[in-house]
């Protein structure tokens, strides 16, 4: 009974999502989901890009929080368009919340020809895995200090990630970290899935996962005006 | 109808967890619960304390994590006792999980007098909150390089601490770290709740945290053998 209402639910979730998908396609926008533990530094690589994504395409950030609207205020200081979920206790973003803050944000059409919706799930590597909320690309984010163990540890969502950040590089030294673990874990969770070691303080191998990532935006936008035509 | 059946089954874990209680309680065992992020280094602070725990009382280990048994191996390599909880895809321990672990371990009377059970929760700073598992006392960690903003941001865990643990204290140096942001924020969310900022790493300040958990477990079994005479 329990797993009915479960399977319902991700069905109506599946659904609402697809919705947004189409909904940010058809606008000239692709959503981007970035998931990770708390603190694992997904507002700060945020903040590290933007000024040099927003002369590529136009920007605009979903910040989702269990409670308080810093990271919202924190993109908006870095000259981000943004705007804030506090899910009150829940443990993910749902294609439905996302729904009411694309009704929020109001995009239209993107001056500079597309753009990228970077939404910022709530701090959690278990439940936001299993929700869809409408994106094209999934960014799954380990800081070093979180421990070289944590792809065997919670595989689920490494296998939905189109992409893998490393962040915190420059804490390594100060830790017991092995890169090599974690690509072996990796590869064999997700055999091929692109990884990035980078730090989003000092800026070091954030340029190589911004290219990848505009690149695969852009691929994804082109693909869906082929299939749609 | 969803909230409904949420609510039926908290209350039937509750009513599983207080049977767990009274069963470890009657046999002289205490149970502590440690919650936080992944990666904030549960399993590092029970190897930290283990031969130190061992010469004060009987100690036993549940290990919960997604999957891999790795944090139980950890443990029985420090010496400890322990049962590992695969949840496969759950985000949290639940009180039945317990309970199954506590017929696997079957743990009988301790030899010193009294024991300590130290079950590690799923790395989860949002969910496992809400599960009662039969603990009588709840630790939450955080580790630095997490940030000093989380106790705002995941302030429900923290409202359920019993006592508050500041991990990786060594690492602060190389962070925008603010002690005092974190005390602030727990005044604000838990007024009084005890902190103890330390390292499991470096050993440093891991004994006055030890000597307030052996204290205070050593104080609800007493409660509880005086509310039963």
């Amino acid at each position: 009974m329990k797993v009915e209402i479960g399977v319902k639910a991700l069905g109506a979730n599946e659904r609402q999502a697809d919705l947004n998908r189409r909904r940010l396609l058809e606008a000239g926008w692709v959503a981007v989901n970035l998931l990770s533990s708390p603190g694992s530094g997904k507002t700060s690589l945020i903040e590290a890009v933007l000024p040099r994504l927003r002369a590529r395409c136009d920007v605009a950030v979903v910040e989702g929080d269990v409670e308080t609207a810093r990271d919202a205020d924190r993109v908006a200081g870095a000259g981000g368009r943004a705007v804030q979920i506090e899910t009150r206790g829940a443990c993910h973003l749902d294609a439905r919340m996302v729904s009411r803050a694309l009704d929020e944000l109001d995009l239209g059409r993107p001056q500079r020809g597309w753009g990228l919706l970077l939404i910022e799930n709530v701090g959690n590597l278990v439940c936001p895995a299993e929700y869809l909320l409408g994106e094209e690309l999934r960014v799954v984010l380990l800081s070093t200090p979180e421990g070289d163990d944590k792809v065997a540890k919670y595989p689920e969502v490494f296998r939905t990630a189109d992409v893998v950040v490393l962040n915190k590089m420059d804490l390594a030294p100060h830790l017991d970290f092995r890169l090599e673990r974690v690509r072996e874990d990796l590869q064999a969770v997700h055999p091929g899935v692109p990884v990035f070691p980078l730090s989003a303080r000092s800026g070091e191998g954030v340029d190589p996962w911004l290219d990848w990532l505009v690149r695969n935006a852009r691929e994804r936008l082109e693909l869906s005006k082929s299939a749609g035509a």
